[in-house]
């Protein structure tokens, strides 16, 4: 009993250090990364307005000027040595009478999942106040989400969600332990039943992590799942650059700086490779492994994998999307992957197909591509099903193409 | 014929236009992260040079002091309401002949993994040229390693890697769904094995992302059980915010700011409801489902639950590992987990845990609760093993502590 009450003597003390713990931590993470107090609280910064209107703030006391910069603002045009671009729109922010800097928007924005930066004399920074954040390649933006009828399924709700994990496999044709993303989805541990498969590939710059992250996939699949409007499936997310480990961070190569210029990338070796990865997830996980079980889908440089994955294993995948898909013509020095692309284009829809589902918005530089692509197959007979969005070569529309595309697959078609 | 044919000739442009894209992303990417061409390059930021010491590099033409505050510069005393204490020092960056500003150590960094952050005319950011963060609560910060024997572990390095998955259980005591983070070692997947648990546990503030991001837990067990001098084992990382179903933006509650002031650390409702993440992994994994095949061990707040739970569950843990331990005196106002402390560990110990092992740093805040701890320890002849290091309440002591813990369990004691 002396002990306990020599620990029940020092206990005011110790009680009082750790509540000081707290107190500096929480200083601590005010003057770090929520700027400052203000008016008794800490800066909100983005808020969002009963109205769907948002508020940007910024406590840069020595700063001239401050912009915020990002999708949720009408584009303008940049010119540069390659031509004249739309770029994100920027607007200012003033001084308010805290002494913060701060913008509302005039509108209100369209339920969307947006990202933005600050300008603070010109540097760009993120927003301190805001830890949520994405990279895409080497760059990192700020989000926040306008709730609405589709963003509602990027968010996180209350449902049943699957798993996610990062899986290494072997690749004896790469010469490379590989690393995936795999989504179970609810239920499945607990289960007996072999499960549908859809294999979901980045685009150029992207890695293992770019659909989970910036493509909302694991909560679109867990929402779309929760309502019934998708079948229960397995969603991998393999690494599409044939010369990658893993993701930047992630690999045996050190903490370098992200680029979208890496070695064979769209030369046949990704394609070739991919049944490993099939064989890999139909030995390891409870698969309906075969082609009425398997879908693969992919953006950009993903629908070009898609396309010709599909077509060199005709037998393999009964659902096929391609969303803005990079249709570039065969590479002349590599791989025999891209040589007879029209009489093994036939062999794959003799075979038919369950969906061969396209999607391309209508500003995108691969429309034309896409158009020629589906000429090819109005003129052979081909059935498919295309979509047309509004906007281009972005992630808003590979978010809106999963969530029209997960409801179509491995259930009997319309 | 005729299709392929016009796909052919439409090839150059679509050729072209890909590769401008490559081109936009890619000035993009160097105007918002990399922010700017200099000498035909891209700004390097940290860069480590070959005796260690580290340059620092940021373009901001418009500032007037740029400043890098971290934890690699000797501290300095900093006088708050609270007292005075001890921060990352700071250094002034100086504008190079490129107009960029710069500043490199005078010393050698000694190995560690180090966080920084710039100061801008008194504003902090982020470094824009490195994309490798990591968050601490609500602050962000920049991170590189500095190589050496311990850091080492910290790397991803060329070995076999165990897998990594987020998983979410149901806690009927919580009433929440809630999410963990689950390390599988490699050749787990292939075995027909059993495998010993290891539940390490994170401190206030953290959540079940803490231990595989800021404690680099994936990249020490990966290359201890690589080297042999740890057990393969499955190391279970959960959410100990007894509130809170995941860490945040992982929550139905939406994209809110981080904080540390949660509902329910430690008032021992984790702790009751601990055995249910024990039945879950027991029921989900092939575990060691014994005495013998369980470690608990956890940070701060993460020690102070290891110490109840493993007390509470006398036959549940044969390893337990204290770091930095927040022990506290027995809350009144909450539960019986804290009533009749010295008897449940009397029950403990006669039950011989095969080691009971604290670590703190010898400027730890926390380190005269340790000591009376482990005079009762003394007073009464249980026998525990016994760490001190350098340094305080921080992360590089935590991440050691896991590399010293990590090949003590699971085996025969010395």
């Amino acid at each position: 009993m002396r002990i306990f009450a020599n620990i029940e003597l020092i206990k005011p003390n110790i009680m009082k250090k750790f509540i000081l713990l707290a107190i500096i931590c929480t200083v601590a993470a005010y003057c770090r990364s929520q700027q400052a107090l203000w008016n008794n609280g800490v800066i909100v910064s983005p808020e969002i307005n009963n109205n769907n209107t948002v508020t940007f703030r910024l406590n840069a006391p020595n700063a001239k000027s401050v912009q915020v910069t990002g999708d949720f603002l009408p584009t303008q045009k940049v010119k540069t040595p390659f031509g004249e671009f739309d770029a994100p729109g920027t607007a200012d922010l003033k001084k308010n009478e805290h002494g913060i800097w701060e913008f509302t928007t005039t509108e209100s924005l369209s339920p969307e999942l947006y990202s933005y930066t600050f300008l603070v004399d010109s540097l760009r920074i993120n927003d301190p106040a805001n830890v949520y954040q994405l990279r895409d390649i080497a760059s990192i933006t700020n989000i926040f989400i306008i709730p609405g009828e589709q963003t509602e399924k990027y968010q996180v709700n209350d449902v049943p969600h699957g798993n996610v994990a990062k899986v290494w496999y072997n690749s004896p044709s790469l010469g490379l332990q590989r690393r995936m993303t795999v989504y179970t989805p609810t239920g499945y541990d607990d289960s007996k039943e072999n499960y549908p498969v859809l294999y979901l590939l980045h685009g150029m710059g992207g890695d293992e992590n770019a659909w989970s992250e910036l493509g909302r996939a694991i909560q679109i699949l867990d929402n779309l799942i929760a309502s019934g409007e998708a079948e229960p499936m397995i969603v991998v997310m393999p690494n599409g650059n044939a010369s990658q480990e893993a993701a930047p961070g992630e690999t045996s190569n050190g903490m370098i700086p992200p680029t979208i210029r890496l070695p064979k990338t769209m030369d046949g070796t990704f394609e070739a490779s991919f049944p490993e990865i099939v064989n890999y997830i139909d030995s390891h996980y409870r698969t309906k492994a075969e082609k009425s079980g398997r879908a693969i889908a992919g953006l950009s440089m993903g629908g070009y994998h898609s396309l010709h994955i599909s077509k060199e294993n005709p037998d393999m995948f009964d659902y096929i999307g391609l969303f803005s898909a990079a249709i570039l013509p065969d590479n002349q020095n590599s791989s025999p992957i891209y040589s007879d692309f029209e009489g093994k284009l036939k062999t794959q829809f003799e075979k038919k197909p369950a969906l061969y589902w396209i999607a391309i918005g209508n500003s995108d530089f691969l429309y034309d591509a896409n158009k020629e692509f589906r000429k090819l197959l109005d003129d052979n007979g081909y059935p498919y099903e295309y979509h047309e969005s509004p906007d281009g070569h972005i992630w808003k529309n590979w978010r809106i193409y999963l969530s029209q595309f997960a409801p179509r697959i491995f259930k009997p078609q319309k």
